[in-house]
């Protein structure tokens, strides 16, 4: 086959100009990893703090070096600075700049350091950044719920399972359930925190190097609790990018269980919420009509992120030691799945929030379909001492004499009741209304009110103490 | 809690001007969905021709929708338009320019259609362009391995099992697998064009209309073989996409596994191939280290479009009919797994038709590893009349005689060979090089040189009839 | 580390026995690629026999073969046959069981073949099996929605979107949109078969054999298009395990949607439809309350299915030819998928066929929320004359008006809508009622039941000519 | 259509019997939940001394009760009790059981509690168990590559990047890489049984209950830290199944990224290490190959524990709360991926403890590829005040003369190195040999042996004291 003609035809389209842009296309990274132009800026600053201090490099170039670095920062931040594709990554193209800018000095940054533990350090302080912005996102959107929770605490709702009526619950206690899944959530971000607080700066290309670093000098400079110990892992290791999607793929999950109870709930036939005109969208024609489209949007972006920590899983798949191209896949995928989790929990923020109640609709729901069925039975085995099997049988027939005159169990006569099973007394009307349904479940992390404030309280101090667990 | 402290504080850092923009971020997609404009265009000027011709609008108004549609099809070609986060949306951004443009006749454009089918037939046509771009690219990847495959039809290589060497087979042969498989994904292609290539145009927002428009006049004039026919499912459907990307993911199988044994090729332990300059980048201290990058960013991008593929599905599972806002996550998803299919196969293209193979190394590790000892056997089946098992076992004993000896098979003496089995001949010569053996292995798709050759030729005249099979 | 003392306290627990017994659960395929033994035997029947008509062995021998080979799938079938572990698989089980019953002879069956292309050859005729079942059965589910669409062709039912209600459909209508994407799933399985039927068996290691073998022969004798034209790719290529579980996937999504509106149609507050007993479980002690359990299961398995389909993607991912052991996971993933598929699609054409609808109230839910202001828009540009964009405005004044009558839109008089607007005349109310609105959208593909029924009768014949499309 | 045709043609093959046989398959779960038998029996048995400890029940009806269980626990274990698929779960036969051997006293063991806290705790229980195995088999691992790492510190082998050899590292060195990697999962094996310790028995239904139940008490006698917070979360919660899928997926990642290495260090053209006949198969025809294909299986079945994870976090998306019949797909995924994790790791404990490594065919490899051309360039940076960029140009020029020459750098003479750039000096020769690179690397973390042996003493200690961190 004839090159030229090779040049000129095999690449139609998108690279008409051949093999020299498909290679830019395929390797230059500028287009993403410019993100970490300050986690970069800021990862060289310490580096030449202490090749100076250490005596590596001479205070003057370290001065000089630090200068320009922060020129090229005030640049970047300005928009004044142009990045190339042809120096394809951030750290040449901030390299190539400071070069401009201060001359030979800027030859001396690059001693003791390699391209592999720069972008090491780069991503990995990126990754903590946005793990912190997570916690205190987790923040907000668990004390949007605790709100509700307070607001709402004897507020009585249908139990649902099978998306059934079952028990009488209250809408505070349903809150607190969320609570408990993004503090699961908060916990597993305190704890990725922790694991990934290493350093990676010093494990030079993936050998360590012979100059008389200080590791701890450059981990401490950066915020890190201390230098990570093995330097093939250093440029190896992506961990904590998969550990970071890992737990946003569980609290997208979380998300988007609470996504579908809002889109569920929103329709005419549930009618419990009503979202604010800030979170959905009307129809010009139809003004009584409102979309939950946030709410479809952030259900549907838990694909979104359970792809991306596929992706990197199977990036990561069979990969040698120590560092291979493939791991550039690492970052558009950790950055995507990250603005995608802020805005998620950031909408559900905002939804909880601004979301309005119907009160009536969710108490109404609430006693329909004998949800107070299993009190009756509870109070038959506590109240007159039958077996439990035994109780569940008589109050079946309760239902269905109940069903049979259409009416709520609550509803039923003494006499009705009594025909039944001659142990029942006037007293079982205690436990038959909804709202004593509700009232009974005491027992601990029960749906009771009291018991429900009480949890509030718990997880409102447990907040202030800032505490992993 | 005070609605305005909520919104001065609840949105810190990224949402800080509260609710409206979070709703924004999440809500409007003209920063992705702007790919679409000259689909929407061609949509709608084929409809508004449509209802022209039926009699619907005037011809005069059709003559300013199509007027104005084009010169807004230039204004975006020419970079002049300025498209509006506000207006959400493509279709928007179009539609609010027209009215600009043509006043209240911008107005008829959206009789006996909907944003619903409006979306539905751009994204259609996008992705079926996409699957004929991604048709040409196979077709020239293969016709890359076609020309290898024919200018080494007889070059020997180590066939591998375990990454063993276990028979030599020729690399012509072993690009002709890779023709099979890619011609299995271009197959796959053609029928999914097939499968897709109906409008959704006149579905309306699910239900269809009660105007008389001609569904298969807008279907003919946009190039589908004919109208959908179910106006619910042709708002609801996206199985095109996931079809297309199911049929991504394992074209990027195969390309990741030819990724994979290029990197490995690659090494200076195995020495089979190198890469050309264009397709790997060295290192300004060591000149003669050529890293595999592209190679492996190939094989890395299987991840991405796995987890695309996997983000699709989930974000369409257990989805309530007709639409919902969460299929608004397939643009992103597609368009990124498509330029990523693009790119990886003109990476490899040019990989394959630009590097250098190392015939004497090939060779030399084809003959090791006693290679052709199944050749052995087979010929005391075939010669000699032993049973398979027994010829194994003769084979066992003349490998390790040779293995103690530190030669290979073909140098044992005749001598040395009877002595392990009298009814060895001089003939079994003729099947101990690894040219012989490549050479005898002439059954149908078998490695034999002639029968590659054959397979070539039968390829190359498939091509020319462009079969779907 | 003293070996011993490694043997007895390392491999605690469940692999107490040390390296022996973690290898052979690690490393034997027995437990289910049993499932093959039909395969397995045909496959060796048709080879011996090819052997014989080609001379390479004799037709005493094949007799021999065949017989025995019979016995076992005789002692298989009946319970008799024991499975042994240490033979590792069924190839091994069968063989050295042909060994036990025919002697030597069994040792020629092996002749021209390899491990390689008999797993291949086995594995492929059961997912060709697969397949054609998964075509009747997907056969079955679209005849039992023809059969609820006819009966329902004019049940009116709200069409939604956003989980909102729209406008109104029919039920029949709905049904058909799933009728489109089931004839989609059948008609990938149809592509799916036409693609991977081409035997691989003759490819023996990887490279072909030189023994005269007749590969027409055997693909013909097990029922297989044609040979295939690659011994490598023959050996190595999963492809059809990954387009089955792609096809799979999607085709689980669509039984998700529609399991999603099982579960929500079922509750109280829509009470569309009630399943039969058969397909639902109900409460000792309410007996009024239904769980959808068998709709829930199907929605979730969609997950199982993806799993799989991620899963085998990933093995194969940057894999070497030509066969690496790897492969062997591709059995379970398949044999789960395909049991997983077969118990969705009928548990689903069960529940569709007995499903019970409740006409009374999909009608009055299709008449609330003023689903038919899209029909009153469309009058007054049909009718009126107006521009689309002033009709939405005219439209929702009387909304609005409506809303505040507390009526739908048909119940408003001639003087409350003239006092909207002049031009609205006595005829509108011949499209604001929901049986008016759902006849009027006669449009190809429309929800009309006039067009419904067209639709029915195009796709009983479609699926009486059994067409690939 | 005709019902009794349906039930008769419909069902045709596997669930020729119609709906029931169907529903029983969908729904009854008894075939792997059995494996719950020890902790539903240990759940009860505490739930019941509680029941009886705060006056609920009898104290003579719970002794019936454990005497009943713990029978059943032996009739489990000794294989003799019989599983009924028609009792559809583990709890229900075991409880059909307990009514059989103790009559009326069974009913009361179900008082306030209910299927979904016991099905809560039983699963829980089985989890947590699994995380301490996975504990215990990641410390031997790790173990044996301490023991690995102790013995091979000062053994040089190429460090590679990009497969390409980068700088020679110790084989020690490399081994200590994965033990930062296992010691991060198991750090996250613990972190996950910290944030699981919660007792959700007590939650019943969803609700909490009115009896005077201590959740304390039984959360205690089952091994929890605490009861769980919020009933209807305890009941819905997945969240400890899906955080071990992830760790699980993470550490199977980090055990193919070894099974690849280990696959290309055992082929002939790498030859670093040889497997121990227990973990690799062989050839009958040839001898002197050895399949890698416990590493291999390894490799692999990285893909069955991305796609259990992927599974279930597909199941869990969009469900409401609280308990959907959608979650019973959460037991096999654990399960498997669990024993296959178990597995994954005890293999690779054998292989990595058993393998046999090739000291000179690593040395050799360290060596070629000028490995200490970055030595040259540190040197001249470090000793000859050189900027890093001019070094890196000096030694390219050194690199191609060794090249010219066919020697390796340290092989070129002190008057080569002088005509290149006069301020080499004979002291150079001090850092040219792979021993003396290797050596010289000794930052925290680096590849010299000292360093080596120091982290090696870290780890040692750190695991002695069982940290969490």
């Amino acid at each position: 086959m004839n090159e030229n003609k090779t040049s000129n035809q095999m690449w139609g389209g998108r690279f008409a100009s051949g093999p020299a842009a498909i290679m830019e296309a395929i390797n230059a990274s500028i287009s993403f990893d410019k993100k970490l132009y300050a986690q970069d800026i800021r990862g060289s600053i310490a580096h030449s703090e202490m090749l100076a201090e250490t005596g590596i490099i001479s205070r003057e170039d370290q001065e000089q070096i630090a200068h320009g670095l922060n020129t090229i920062l005030s640049e970047i931040e300005s928009g004044k600075f142009e990045f190339s594709a042809q120096l394809e990554d951030i750290h040449m193209n901030i390299e190539a700049r400071l070069a401009e800018l201060i001359g030979p000095a800027a030859g001396r940054l690059h001693t003791a350091r390699s391209r592999n533990d720069q972008v090491a350090v780069d991503f990995r302080l990126w990754v903590k950044e946005e793990l912190q912005r997570t916690d205190a996102a987790l923040v907000a959107l668990i004390e949007a719920f605790l709100a509700k929770a307070e607001a709402h605490a004897a507020t009585v709702m249908p139990g649902f399972t099978h998306l059934q009526t079952a028990q009488p619950v209250t809408f505070g206690h349903h809150c607190m359930a969320y609570v408990e899944m993004f503090a699961r959530d908060l916990s597993r971000v305190r704890d990725a925190i922790e694991r990934m607080d290493e350093s990676p700066l010093g494990a030079a290309a993936l050998a360590g190097t012979g100059f008389p670093i200080d590791r701890h000098m450059t981990a401490k400079a950066l915020g890190f609790r201390e230098p990570s110990r093995n330097s093939i892992d250093s440029v190896s290791d992506r961990d904590f990018a998969l550990e970071f999607m890992s737990l946003a793929a569980i609290c997208a999950t979380h998300l988007s269980r609470l996504a579908e109870e809002i889109v569920i709930w929103s329709t005419p036939q549930f009618g419990f919420i009503r979202l604010s005109d800030q979170f959905s969208t009307g129809s010009s024609i139809m003004p009584q009509k409102k979309n939950p489209d946030a709410a479809e949007l952030v259900r549907a972006k838990t694909g979104r992120v359970n792809g991306h920590l596929i992706g990197l899983l199977t990036v990561m798949k069979g990969l040698p030691l120590a560092y291979s191209k493939d791991m550039q896949e690492d970052k558009e995928a950790v950055f995507d799945a990250a603005e995608t989790l802020d805005l998620m929990v950031a909408a559900m923020t905002g939804m909880v929030s601004d979301m309005t109640i119907n009160e009536q609709a969710m108490k109404k729901a609430a006693g329909s379909g004998y949800s107070t069925a299993t009190d009756l039975a509870d109070w038959l085995v506590r109240e007159a001492g039958m077996p439990f099997r035994e109780a569940h049988h008589v109050t079946g027939r309760a239902v269905a004499l109940a069903e049979q005159k259409k009416v709520s169990l609550e509803k039923l006569s003494l006499e009705d009741l009594k025909a039944i099973d001659e142990r029942i007394t006037d007293a079982v009307f205690g436990v038959l209304s909804v709202n004593a349904s509700v009232k009974s479940r005491a027992s601990f992390g029960g749906t009771a009110p009291a018991e429900v404030r009480r949890q509030i309280r718990y997880w409102r101090s447990r907040l202030k103490r800032g505490a992993r667990r």
